[in-house]
């Protein structure tokens, strides 16, 4: 029985890979793909492969009658899609699409997980966003994982595949470098301050954002392996509800006024725009009910940023 | 300047090309691209071309930078594409997705009018639809239908296209045979009472739809050929709510009881599970503010049959 995880060379997929080899799932082989070599990981089970899901031919290659669960993590990130729009229908639908019919042709019933994001909604929004309300995507990243959560839906419907689709949040602490999404900052504000880095804060204190820990993402991932088959297979993470002055005052909490003073505000329109058209708050009475968690404070995320991630950066 | 109508030889193309010809608007051109060769028109602006849409370079080749508006009728309806899984993508998604892309590189802001579908919403709804109700089609043809609204959006708020996606009621009475159309008995228990002919009904008298008279979506197509850009780019074209009992109550004053006796019920859970996702009542006040028109009552839509199409098919 085998496990892929496409974008396994990413800091998400690294840490899912961890995550399973030390679970109670049962798999034989745990395939990691990306568009450059993963980094191998102790355990026999792990195989990583550097390979183009976007070549014709690679997505069939991968998925065999022995594939059990894909976790379908690679992605164009948010303002690299905006930039380069050809590459991201390419690799945000057209590799999502070559995913989901290779599944279908090798074994009906793969479950499939699927990571979207807050970027489906967009425009005027409630003030708390549930399960009924519409998709109105203002990027074509939004507008792929969109498409993307349609496509899963689909071909679940037609037992083809057993798909979820999980709406992640911001994830926040990332650890690392910046990247191409636009919510690139809201790790950077307290990742660089507490490495003793200045880093710039592109939107106003008072914008809200809905923010999971990596660890509780991982944890919501590993729930999506054995989940049991619903009714709604587009699944909006649980989360926490914080403004960016919230986030700062987290900060000076836990690394005093030295760390805060790090960070510098340079109003971005462009990035405020995106950012801002994510929903702040979601009703998610249904996915914890399935078993789906939340932080509980953003004073812990920091915290636990600063006992796991932050050691391995220094 | 040309116009170009995909599906122009379905009779839905036909009608609005009889339209725009008797219309105000000027063009040099209006090209009719179907299947089968589309019926000629006689006007010297009209040229009818046989094409297949999902072959590689023939999207390309019809839109060049004379083109100053694109209606998309081209669909696999939507029993059809459930039966047929592949070539249903292949249709609705993929040649959706070429004739916008083929736009982009022609001329950016060619007015693209996409045509949708009430198939695009589905499971439990409110009673009253609107324009922010999620989309959650239980359709292959309504999960492309959505896929294509995206794309449209997409490609309009980049610029690439100046885009409207019409969401049409169930079309009511269809001159003509029965189609692979889920909603095909919609017309039939209409149209073949009054054409002397037997036929059944699948679902309970009790189903609500949501309809509009061919004429009515005509009307409203033209509409679009000029409407001013706005912020809402889906539309939810304005229809009446009538029952299938109602319906039929109507039939009889219009053809007597010896018509309503033609028409036998016959249970069909597959196409009653289709047409009751849809929505049988959709708030319109957004779409009646911009100038898109409704029928006044079902009555009046028979009376037009009666008089315009009926007489064509006898």
């Amino acid at each position: 029985m085998q496990i892929i995880i496409t974008g396994g060379g990413g800091f998400l997929g690294q840490k899912l890979a961890h995550a399973l080899l030390h679970s109670s799932l049962s798999f034989s082989e745990l395939l990691l793909v990306d568009i450059q070599e993963p980094q191998a990981l102790a355990d026999p089970r792990v195989r990583c492969l550097q390979a183009d899901l976007t070549a014709p031919g690679v997505a069939e290659s991968l998925i065999s009658k022995h594939t059990a669960i894909v976790y379908h993590l690679a992605a164009i990130v948010s303002s690299h899609a905006e930039q380069d729009f050809d590459l991201g229908w390419r690799v945000n639908l057209d590799t999502t699409r070559s995913l989901l019919e290779a599944c279908r042709q090798a074994r009906p019933g793969i479950r499939f997980v699927f990571t979207s994001s807050l970027a489906v909604y967009g425009g005027p929004l409630p003030e708390v966003v549930d399960d009924g309300t519409a998709l109105t995507p203002t990027s074509s990243y939004g507008a792929q994982k969109a498409m993307g959560e349609l496509l899963v839906n689909d071909y679940s419907r037609k037992g083809y595949v057993d798909g979820l689709a999980l709406r992640l949040p911001t994830i926040c602490v990332r650890p690392g470098k910046p990247n191409r999404a636009a919510s690139s900052f809201v790790s950077s504000i307290i990742r660089e301050p507490l490495q003793g880095e200045q880093t710039t804060c592109p939107v106003s204190p008072a914008l809200r954002l809905w923010l999971s820990s990596p660890a509780t993402v991982v944890n919501n991932f590993l729930l999506a392996a054995t989940l049991p088959r619903g009714d709604g297979r587009s699944i909006n993470l649980p989360g926490i509800s914080v403004t960016v002055g919230e986030m700062l005052d987290a900060l000076t909490k836990a690394g005093g006024q030295a760390a805060r003073d790090k960070v510098s505000f340079a109003h971005d329109p462009a990035i405020e725009r995106i950012v801002a058209s994510w929903p702040g708050q979601i009703d998610n009475s249904r996915a914890l009910a399935s078993g789906f968690m939340a932080d509980w404070t953003f004073a812990g995320i920091i915290d636990s940023f600063m006992t796991h991630d932050l050691q391995e950066a220094s």
